[in-house]
């Protein structure tokens, strides 16, 4: 086992912990409801966003139990985006992770709810949080930040664009506002999250931004890149999905040599942007290298 | 102009303009999405929401000033609830206050994104003005009830069991179950929001919590009696298709006399509750009589 794989296995254990805790099968819940979220939010699931908060953290110093509430909450709040993201009225997928997506499993309805569950108790678990919180000042910046990037300007608006731009012509800059907006916002935010609840100072805070940008277009062209070249195994999607709907994608826009190229010089942009840490920044280091090389190759 | 009316008239004007201020129409919003939720937030709605908020508030001797930015959030919240309870896999409405319903004008996935981005936004604001706040503990403990009422064992919740309800026969129980978790868990933390941010103490903060209680059963109780009584123009809804859907209600499981009785006994229950409290507790008694008298009679 890599150092990564050893790294991303612990966190993940972590991770899924808390958020096993935060969704109990429990009478006074309604039923059905909280099995559609257990089902979505506790499928095995990478962790990617939960696990880059808490490196984030790690990589100034600060301690990550801290981090744990922002980084279960991040989590929630895609787990949400990919209910809603595969809806007939949207992307309409049957199969996320290999499995039947929510609401293939459980209806439409129950799909809407839960994934409405997930990003109300997302704000819950934070709320909570930071009102026992010593000093919740830290805390409400980060989730002002968390909410902005999953909001109107940020996620939301991001899939909206790629609803309207769907069928029409993939041009970048098209491409690159919907990316960095749907996937790079709560990518980025998460990072920042974490280095806020670090303890990160201004300079610190500035190259982490920097990698979190760069990481997060990385990863999208990785994603697109998988899709166009019909790994369904690595994605757990069903492949060539992107292109038989012309979704605005970085291959339609660019070509696919290009955009593999395009991926590994965010990559270097990434690593580059980390080049003052110290060695508690490497799992970030190692996630770049992962995100981009399991699609394009080294 | 009753005292009522003049006083919900004022309120309404400061809630309209704070809500109108939360989405401007602005080139760095995808265009649609922003247009979608402004039809659905300013469509001249009733504001009981905020405006529980800002007189429970004022019926403690508090600033309401302070209160604004919680009462556009729960409006947000009930904003968001309405059009994804209007959905077609939900309620399937094409009528909401007399309009068009947000997905038969902009279609089903722009409902979704719209409904998603008030809830997220909504938290979003909280968090931005909790950041700000000198002492935002007191705030915290608001948010943090306004999620919960919300979320799973809250609104979310009741929309769940009544989704899982319709067609089987109504008890009573279960239309309790259901109304105190879809309304009567959001008008409460309303109610509780606005006492707690005005500074209430532990006797007031009973007192208007029985009333918060009293009042959102009360309210929904009515809502249902227009239903079955066939008042489109009351509701702004299309009539009678509670009945038409085997939706659990209170007429369906009482009877309509029993019903109406039901929500008188509950209007006086919520003006006992009153009972200590001054001439600035006045808006709250007017608005539990208007609730109840506009639907069954004094």
């Amino acid at each position: 086992m890599s150092r990564l794989d050893d790294y991303l296995s612990r966190q993940r254990q972590r991770v899924d912990a808390a958020l096993a805790a935060v969704f109990p099968l429990d009478p006074e819940h309604p039923h059905r409801l909280v099995e559609a979220v257990r089902y979505s939010l506790l499928d095995g699931g990478k962790r990617l966003r939960p696990i880059l908060a808490l490196a984030a953290c790690e990589a100034v110093g600060g301690d990550t139990e801290a981090v744990l509430p922002a980084a279960c909450a991040l989590e929630m709040i895609h787990a949400y985006s990919l209910i809603h993201d595969d809806l007939p009225a949207m992307d309409d997928d049957a199969l996320r992770r290999g499995r039947p997506t929510t609401h293939i499993a459980f209806g439409e309805g129950l799909a809407i709810l839960a994934g409405d569950a997930l990003l109300t108790e997302a704000f819950a678990l934070l709320a909570h949080y930071a009102a026992r919180a010593p000093r919740p000042r830290r805390l409400l910046r980060a989730v002002a930040e968390i909410a902005d990037a999953a909001g109107a300007r940020g996620m939301i608006g991001g899939q909206a664009a790629d609803l309207a731009a769907e069928g029409g012509p993939a041009d970048l800059a098209t491409v690159e506002f919907i990316h960095a907006r749907k996937t790079g916002a709560l990518l980025l935010a998460c990072v920042r999250s974490g280095a806020h609840l670090g303890g990160a100072d201004a300079r610190a805070l500035r190259g982490l931004t920097r990698y979190g940008e760069c990481l997060g277009l990385a990863f999208q062209i990785a994603d697109d890149v998988l899709d166009a070249e019909g790994m369904t195994a690595a994605t757990g999607k069903v492949a060539g999905r992107d292109q038989a709907r012309h979704k605005a994608t970085f291959p339609a826009a660019l070509g696919l040599p290009a955009a593999k190229a395009r991926a590994r010089e965010l990559r270097d942009l990434a690593l580059a942007a980390l080049q003052r840490f110290p060695a508690a920044a490497d799992p970030l280091r190692d996630i770049a290298r992962f995100v981009v090389e399991r699609a394009v190759g080294a």
